[in-house]
Parts: structure tokens; sequence; C-alpha cells
């Protein structure tokens, strides 16, 4: 999983967690792209306070990873859900299937 | 799902994100059955602590899956794997579904 796509699925899981202000920042920076100057202009603080603010929130996903391991069940379940549903020939059981993919 | 079953499941999940003062004592009182009596004698605590810090943690697992919902979610693909299992009449999907309900 590249860097990108790994601090989207934390997010995912753990986004929640984080406060309003946290995810609003971190929202623009890693969704919307924005820059260290954008967030400073949007946010009114400085580059570097968007910059500590982002490092902490990237530090706060992971620690909550390290200790609920979320995205790395997720991705094992997912993966055994996909098996069943290539694997089967029955209509029935490859619905149950997508649906566990859906919810995943 | 009764009020144990229900603590026992929020502490599975989220009980990592409690410190490790509040999970001894927490495990002491609901895995080990330990009366406020016995928590305070044993972490030189009052009653009135033991049974305010056991509230504090429910409330903390409690604030937890209202954030994330992993209890629910989880339950939900439990039951969905179970169906799988249950309806086919292949092996290979057999295993792949109990493989799925041990992860989860």
């Amino acid at each position: 999983m590249d860097d990108i796509a790994r601090k989207n699925m934390l997010y995912d899981f753990y986004g929640e967690l984080l406060s309003d202000r946290q995810r609003l920042i971190y929202e623009d920076a890693v969704y919307n792209d924005c820059s260290l100057s954008e967030l400073a202009r949007d946010y009114d603080i400085s580059r570097q306070g968007a910059h500590d603010l982002l490092k902490r929130c990237d530090k706060m996903l992971e620690e909550y990873e390290s200790k609920l391991g979320l995205v790395e069940k997720f991705n094992v379940l997912r993966d055994l859900a996909k098996q069943i549903e290539d694997r089967t020939d029955d209509d029935e059981i490859r619905k149950l299937a997508r649906k566990m993919i859906e919810v995943l």
C-alpha cells in the first residue's frame, strides 16, 4: 500500500477520534491537497503550526492502528471475502460475500 | 446482547485505548469479578474511586463505539460469514468463511 492509500485508510478508520479542528485541517491537506501556505491562510495559523498539526495527526492515527490494528485486520478480511466471491458459483453466496466487502 | 457480553465486546475492541492502570482495574472488575471493596484494597483507592473509575471506563468504551462502531460492524460481518459457512457445500469456501470468523 502506498503512503497516500495508507493515510486514507488510517483516516477512514480513526479519523473520528481526532478533534473537529484536526479533522478539518487534515482533510484539507490529505483529500483537498491544500499546501501548508493555504492551510496557514485558511486557519489563521503559521505554516510551521500547520505542519506540526499534520504530523501530530499522522502520529495519532498510527498509534491507534498500532493499538487496534483495524487496517491490517480489515485487509485480511477483505482478501478472504474476495477469495470467496471469486471462487463460488452460488449467486446467494456471491451476494453475501459482496455485502461483506461493502461493509468492510 | 446482554450487558456483560456487550461490555466484553467493547473491551475486546477498545480496551487497548484505556491506560494501563484503567485496564488492570477494569479487568479485575469485569473478568475476575472483583468487588469494589476488593478493588479498593488491591489498588489503594477508595470504593467510590473504584466505582468512578469503572464508570469512566464504561463511558470511554461506549464513546469509542459511538465514534467507530466496530462492535456493530463486526456483528454484521460475523453474521454474514456464518451464513456463508452454513450455506456452502464447498470445503474451500467453508474454510475461508471459518477463517473470517476467527479473525472477527
